[in-house]
Order: C-alpha cells, then sequence, then structure tokens
C-alpha cells in the first residue's frame, strides 16, 4: 500500500490551494490529490458558459498549480475512508495510507423533492462537474422555454446569460420577494429585479412552482402558485447546494447541523490528522459565531490558505475567526455586492444598527464620460460604531470597493474612522473627494447614532 | 464690524468641506467664507478640461453645499489678518471680526525661475483659478506645438489631453528617469512611459529644459539638454506646487521648511483659534512622521472633515497621525495606482521593505472578454509583515482597489492577516479567488521576509 504524508479528497478551489499551499510550505512531504473528473471547472465562472464563454473549455480549472508544485494527482473515486487504519480506498481498488488526511469535498445542489415533478427528464441542475455542464450546455443551446428555480446568484446569473439569446424564452421564478434576497436590503434587491427584468428574463418573485408538469416521462412546463402553467423545455433547478459530506459521514466524522464537517479556526476536525475546507467544512458567521452555511470559492480559498501554511504546524495565525461573506455579481452590466450583516440578517440575529446611506455617480465631475450611478449602505453597531456590513450597487468598481467594506469588518473598523480615512480618488476612476461615497455614508451613520442617542435620552 | 463665530479664507475643497462639516456640527454659529473667485474648480479634475470635458463649466465646484448648510460667501481677497484683534480686512475694504479662524489657502504653481525665459509670455501655469483656466483653455485651443515641463500627475495627465488633438504636437519634458517617478517604481513608471508615448505624446526623460527660447517677448521653442531645439506656441510649466501662505506668513503665523502652516492633529495652528487645512498645511509622513509636503485634494477633504468635526471641541478623533499619499491616475486607459511608501521613498528613508509582487489578468477566468493585465506590489516591513506601500497597474477597478491597501496601510495590517483575508471575487468584476492578486503578493512578500530570515541566520 503506497504511503503519502497528505492525501486530500477533492480538486475544487479550496482542494487545490490547500494544496498548493501545503506543498510549497512543505516541499519534502509527498502530496496526492484524488479528484473524480480529470477536467475542473472555476464554479462561479458556471453561469459564463451559457453565454459570454460560450464554451465550458473558457471555464477550465485544473490542478496544474499543485502538480507544479510537485503534488500527483489521481482521477479516482474514494469509496471509503478508514480514519483509525489511516487509509483510502477508491471504487477502482487502489488502497493508499496517509499521515493526513483533508476532505476538500465541495457541495452539490439541494434536490427539490418538496416539488411534484422534480424527477422529471429535464430538471437540470448546476452541479459542478465538467462533464455535466458540457452536457447542459448542449442542452440549453437547442432549448426554447428554459425556467430557472431559484433567484439566488447562480439563478440570477444563468437566466441573465440565457436571456442574451433573443430566441429563447427565459422565466425565473423565486419565492422570496425579491431576487438575492439572502445577500441584499430590500431597496437593493428591488435594483436586482429591474436589471433581471431589462436583462430579458421573466421574472416571477414571490411566487412558489407548484408542480414541475411532464409529458411523457419529460418536463414540459412548471405551474406556479399564481395559477399559471409556463411551457418549458427544460427546468434548471438552483434552489441552493448542501455540503458534500456522504463519505465524510460514513467514515465516522461529526457533521453540524447543516450537515457540514465540523472543523475549528484551523480546519481540524475532531479525529486528530484529519482536516476538511471549503463547502464542506462548517463555517460560523463573522458576527454572530452562529453555525452558518456560506459556500463561496473566496471564503473557501481563504480557509485553504490558513490550511496550507498550518498543515503540519502553525505558524500563520488565523486573524479573522468567523467566516464573512462578500458576494458580488453583475446583472445587465450593473455590478451589486455586499458584504457581511445586512439589514434583515441583522434584524434576524437581534443585533442592534444604523444605516448610513449615500448615492453618487462613480467619476468626477459628474459630467465626466461614462459614469455610473453609484450607491452605498454601511450597517454600523450605534453604540460604537463598527462596521458590520455594507451593500454596494454600480458599475465594476464596485467589485473591489466592496472589499475595502470586507477589510473594515474583518478589522473592527468604525465609521468614525472611516470619517478621516485618506482614499485615494481620481476623475476618471472614482467618486470625488469632497463626497467619497464611503466617507459619505460613515458621515450618515454617525448622524443615525447621534439621532439614536438623542432619542435614548 | 461685522462678527462671525467662523471666518474660512479660501474655497477650495478643504474650505469647503471643513465649512459644510462645521456647519452641520455648530448650526447655532455663524460661518463666513471669503474667496477670490466666484466660480471654483475641482482640482483634479483641471486636465479634463483640455480635451474630455472639454469646457471649463463642467469642471465647475461651488461652494453651494456650504451655503446650504448656512454658511455665507462674500467674493472678496483678504488682505490683511489682524492675529491679535481676531479681524480679517479684505481689499476693498471689507472688515470682520472672528471667534475662530481658518486658513484654506490652497497652493499655487512653482514659478521655474531656474529657467532662463520663464517668464516670456506664453509661458502658462496649472492655477487652481477658473478664470485663468478659461483663459488657457482658448489658448491651447489656438496652439499646434505645445510643450509641458515636469511629468507629475497634473503634466502627464494635460499632455495626453493635449495628445487626443491629433493636429496637436504635445511635448513632455522630465528631468528624471520616468514619469511619475515620486508615485510609482522604476519598473511601474516605465509602464507609464509607455503608456505615455501611446497617447501619442513625444516624451523626453533625463531631460531638462535649458532654456525656453523667446521672440518678441512670446514663447517660440525650448531647448533641452540633449541639444534638441523643440518649437512651441505655448510652455506649460508644471514643475510643482507650493503652498499659498504668503497672507498667513504676513500675519505672523509659523510655517514650516515646506513653506506650510504648521498645525497639530486638529489642523490647529500655534496661535489659539486660528487653523489651516488642505494644500497650505503642514503634513507629515504617514510611516516617518517627517515633514512632508504632500498636496491631494483626498488627503485635504480627509483634514478637513476631521476640523469640522471637531472646530469648538474634539468629538471625533483623528485615527491616523501621518498624510498618506495615495494616488491614482489613468493614462491612455491603462489605471496607475500607489499608496504609502514605494522602493526608492523607502530606501530614501532607510526604511527596511520586502516587496511582494504579482501580476494576474482582472477577470476570471482569463478567457472571458474585456479583461486588463493587473500587476500588484506590496511593500512590507520584514520584522512583523506591516503593509507600508503599495503599487497597483491595470483596468478601472485599480482606483478602488487602491483603497484597499490604503486601509491596510492606516490600519497596521500584516500580509500574515492578508493571506487569510476574506476578499469577494466575481468572474466580471475581480481576479480569480484562487489568485487574487493582493493575497498572491502578500504571499510573495511572506517567501520573501522568509528569505531575509535565511540569509541573516
Amino acid at each position: 500500500m503506497k504511503h503519502y504524508d497528505v492525501i486530500i479528497i477533492g480538486g475544487g478551489p479550496s482542494g487545490i490551494i490547500a494544496g498548493v499551499t501545503g506543498k510549497k510550505q512543505n516541499s519534502d512531504k509527498s502530496f496526492l490529490m484524488i479528484k473524480e473528473e480529470a477536467k475542473g471547472l472555476v464554479p462561479c465562472g458556471i453561469p459564463y458558459v451559457f453565454h459570454d464563454l460560450d464554451d465550458v473549455s473558457k471555464n477550465a480549472m485544473g490542478p496544474q498549480p499543485f502538480v507544479d508544485a510537485g503534488g500527483e494527482v489521481l482521477v479516482d473515486t474514494v469509496g471509503t475512508v478508514d480514519l483509525k487504519a489511516k487509509t483510502v480506498t477508491t471504487i477502482t481498488g487502489n488502497e493508499f495510507s496517509y499521515t493526513k488526511l483533508i476532505f476538500a469535498t465541495g457541495s452539490i445542489p439541494t434536490i427539490p423533492t418538496f416539488i411534484k415533478g422534480y424527477d422529471l427528464k429535464g430538471v437540470e441542475y448546476v452541479k459542478k462537474s465538467y462533464n455535466y455542464i458540457e452536457q447542459l450546455k448542449t442542452r440549453t443551446d437547442a432549448a426554447k422555454n428554459i425556467i430557472v428555480i431559484g433567484a439566488g446568484f447562480i439563478g440570477v446569473e444563468i437566466a441573465e446569460q440565457l436571456a442574451k439569446y433573443k430566441e429563447k424564452c427565459v422565466s425565473l421564478v423565486e419565492m422570496e420577494k425579491h431576487c438575492l434576497y439572502r445577500a441584499f436590503s430590500q431597496d437593493f434587491a428591488a435594483k436586482a429585479d429591474t436589471e433581471v427584468k431589462a436583462a430579458g428574463v421573466h421574472l416571477y418573485t414571490e411566487t412558489k412552482v407548484e408542480e414541475i408538469v411532464g409529458k411523457d416521462g419529460k418536463v414540459a412546463g412548471v405551474r406556479l402558485s399564481n395559477g399559471k402553467t409556463l411551457d418549458a423545455d427544460i427546468v434548471i433547478s438552483s434552489v441552493g447546494y448542501k455540503p458534500n459530506t456522504e463519505l465524510a459521514k460514513k467514515s465516522g466524522l461529526e457533521l453540524n447541523s447543516h450537515g457540514a464537517i465540523r472543523v475549528d479556526n484551523y480546519q481540524r476536525t475532531d479525529t486528530k490528522d484529519v482536516y476538511a475546507v471549503g463547502d464542506c467544512s462548517a463555517t460560523r458567521g463573522f458576527i454572530t459565531g452562529r453555525a452558518d452555511n456560506i459556500m463561496l470559492a473566496s471564503t473557501a480559498t481563504a480557509e485553504a490558505r490558513v490550511l496550507g501554511y498550518n498543515l503540519f504546524c502553525i505558524k500563520v495565525l488565523r486573524n479573522f475567526t468567523g467566516t464573512l461573506s462578500v458576494f458580488s455579481t453583475e446583472i445587465n452590466h450593473k455590478a451589486f455586492a455586499s458584504a457581511g450583516a445586512i439589514e434583515q440578517a441583522a434584524e434576524e440575529a437581534d443585533i442592534k444598527y444604523v444605516v448610513g446611506k449615500f448615492a453618487d455617480v462613480d467619476r468626477h465631475p459628474a459630467t465626466i464620460a461614462d459614469t455610473y450611478p453609484l450607491e452605498v449602505k454601511l450597517i454600523a453597531n450605534p453604540e460604537n460604531g463598527e462596521i458590520i456590513g455594507g451593500e454596494l450597487y454600480g458599475g465594476k468598481g464596485v467589485g473591489e470597493m466592496i472589499n475595502i467594506i470586507a477589510l473594515a469588518i474583518q478589522k473592527a473598523i468604525t465609521v468614525y474612522e472611516f470619517v478621516s480615512f485618506q482614499f485615494g480618488t481620481h476623475p476618471l476612476l472614482t467618486t470625488a473627494p469632497t463626497k467619497y461615497v464611503l466617507v459619505k455614508a460613515a458621515e450618515m451613520a454617525i448622524a443615525q447614532i447621534n439621532n439614536c442617542k438623542k432619542q435614548s435620552k
């Protein structure tokens, strides 16, 4: 039986980054990655396969950086793990022993068993599988009527992309009042609705799918709670993802209430020398410390770097104990981003907050060409002004601007500090120095805090 | 004699923001702003008047927000200030007494008296005066051969804008090895040279102007240190700015070695109830604490907010005691930005440093449309990994990305923290999560630090 110092199960972003970082830090150790498919995908690039990239091969992501660093890759599926014997056996009969084992098994789409007809032919999912997405692309190319269920990021992005084919009729159905309702407060989410519709998607919010209607065992339409029945050649279900932890559970690792593998701040499971990282591992909310189910390649790779550096001994401390959700997307050429606690999340978790809002254009003076409207919300703790969340809407600059807010949350920076914070500005690149939107939103938050104080006198 | 609680001399960004913020915080106090011209300009927008905006009126910035907040404005020029009597007299004979006085008199172009012919007709400056720039615009419109002396930000931006008129011959002359040499290290500055040339500007670096050649008392050409003489209808000198502190000096306020008014962290001069803010006030380097001469609207407005909040009593603490230079610009559709200590500045100040570099494209996967190359440098302290500077080159996202680095410097964040920092990423908006450029540059800096440690063993 061949022995490896480190075996990684899974070859997505967290498996690759844990492998690359770990191998670079420990060049004398042997690393094996076992992954199910030879080719991999950039997870967040999947929606763009359907139009902008137009070819699955353009969204390929492989373990080459890991191989370059000296790691070995085996394309196979792990069948069993023996945590006591410290061995791994694949379904093709390969057997290995390990010193350290990393679960990086990712997540899989939630199957909407609660919808009648979910098992019909033509009900598809957004699986993070190269081969599957390649087939799905062929099927959507051939379809005219496409219905996407669930208006989270993946659902919205795929619907927006498919609607770029003018001959297709694309509908998006969402139970909640707005698209992206987990990531944006009501007024920002309403803007997302507007952009989704402007992109040519038929959007049905506050609407349930009562039944996926079949004909000859194949999808024919979708019956909605508003009484309408929509024709469908294909239904794409994007109602969420769950941790892919069947193997971990079978092996005896402890899972949390979300079905994710329990880990400490250094991705260590309760079993010595066994780690979990990425979507399959448990996350805790940044503010509340509660079990959360954040699944993002960005946070997964942050965890993976921490794991890689610290695999054989803790060298680089993890400075942020909770997982901070930082979301961004672009719909119909408008960018949306959020980080940390948004209003409804704060309310749900009984967190007192104030909101500082400001709107401007993203260049200055406003007479300059190619400006976008830009809106910002800063969510802050009224006791000490700490920034706990933020939302942005505007042009492409929003993609990096949200990371200023993300850094502020992670370092417990206050709105009082933002007021004297020295930002760079330029006419062609940012808002004006006299009203840089993050500073102005901080000022608005301070005014709100002072109002709160007056009222409580 | 009319009395005001607060008199502000000057109506540029720092005067306006100090006035607006101060008045909002103290609605019961009377505020008067005395400014020399009725109309004002967005300072950093001036270069774009010459082409992209094409009209000075599109770059106007007035004190309206201050008036809206309840402040009064007088268009006049202050002739004398009596600090003992606490009075201000204008050249038209208006006299006022004050409780608090704010100097926000800005900066004026340095006159290159060291160049023969500097006083010829046709030698122009980039003055922050609406009327002057309006006339200069008319003159450049009529000119064919234009020579810009000094390739700092203003010189580079004006040359790039003027070169957009294909019928004009625009030359830019710089003594240093590269353009923007104060803000960028050698390799980044060399890229700036490339873009300046690609924009159609005739660039002469490592070249001195020996003489501005005249004919009938008017500019006719420029004789360079390389022996060449260039024809010129107009010469624009942009060799720097100096604090506009003649009045302050005459009044008896203490100036520093740069000619700027000495102030404390709350913009208070040595004379009680007298303040100075913006370009006319002294700044100290963020890392060294030494007298510096940073003149930026962004840092000026940050100071002005601190002053405005704290004019009658210190309420909002200034959290960053030094002035951090955060620069950004766009040349030929490529963005350049820097913050804090760059390599040559660190060397000049005897600061030990390592550089973490990384390059990628600014979207992901790299196959997606409209990507820009993106390069980053992080300058860090090898002892504890604190980030002390950074440089960026790429697409428009660079304008906000530099503010992540700026925040990191101001909060003494380390490259070790950046490794586990949770950034948001999206295919259409940012680099990939697996190799987010700031995280990768931090990793490279850590590798450099480890090399240093090995070598010093």
